[in-house]
């Protein structure tokens, strides 16, 4: 089952800036062979179920291996069986729409 | 690895009423052995990592399979290794510091 | 218009334990008159859409002035004009489908 | 007070497709005046807190006119009182890590 997902990983207790452990993140999920896309809220990820979640779990495995105390994540997940469907169809399919007025 | 998360499941192209799809991943989650809280914009699980995204994968396999064609879920999910906490503890944290006024 | 929401603010930059901050968000959530729910990993909250949101801009205000230097809330909401619905009305929808099996 | 927030509207009771009513609140929040970025599963939108969610109520109301029954959105907003940081700062900060290693 694929999924079109888009994460933000929130580490707590580690004061306000948390880009460092963003990035570590995006290491994991680029290491772990995945379309990934970030933006200023999140990142779009883009695989197999089984695949992203595991990515996830180590995103949150490796930050409190380096001492984040606490980390509160939230994602948005999107599975659909009636057709396929790429982050880029979705964001194409959308400028179609805004160019045809 | 514990966490506490909040799941909320929206399933689209079915039309505007949505709770027999929500039963059918209430269910899925109890028979999971998971402990949950319905509330009226989703629901809190508490349990171990892989059950927790395991039982949340056979809510999406579940509904396809019974013809929803496309589902968007949103989910928080919690993890901390400065001390154990479970969904009760969370709130009465909070309404502890609601009566110390 | 109407909404059900469900607010989960995050306060960044003083340290793990973040109840305190949330129980202001429950005051101010309260003396504006909203009906609130409070559960594991956020607040459940009904009224008329400028109130809620004027509510919760209250929130964020209060924590900065309380000297939180960084908040990264997030939020579900729900409109329909199909008919009137509840908070309590969305559980209990999901309870009888429960019971009927 | 500024926000960095980032919009998933759902439409319900419309059918799958829903990329003409993405495309409806796209040209809102633009002709808001708004800093907007489309991305594959929701919106960044940079501004003013009272600007932002006016354009973020003006969509659910605009879809509703045209006969959407139901809408479920989920946001994210984020406000510091620390220091200025726009939309590219938040990708930049993170890039600037990647690139460390």
């Amino acid at each position: 089952m694929k999924i079109i997902a888009d994460l933000c990983v929130i580490p707590l207790g580690i004061g306000v800036s948390v880009s460092a452990e963003i990035a570590v993140c995006e290491r994991i999920l680029h290491e772990a062979g995945l379309k990934t896309s970030l933006h200023a809220y999140g990142t779009n990820i883009e695989g197999e179920w089984d695949e992203v979640f595991a990515a996830v779990k180590r995103c949150h495995e490796a930050l409190h291996a380096q001492g984040v105390p606490r980390i509160s994540s939230n994602m948005r997940f999107g599975t659909r069986i009636d057709r396929e469907q790429n982050m880029e169809d979705k964001v194409r399919s959308v400028e179609e729409k805004l160019q045809e007025r």
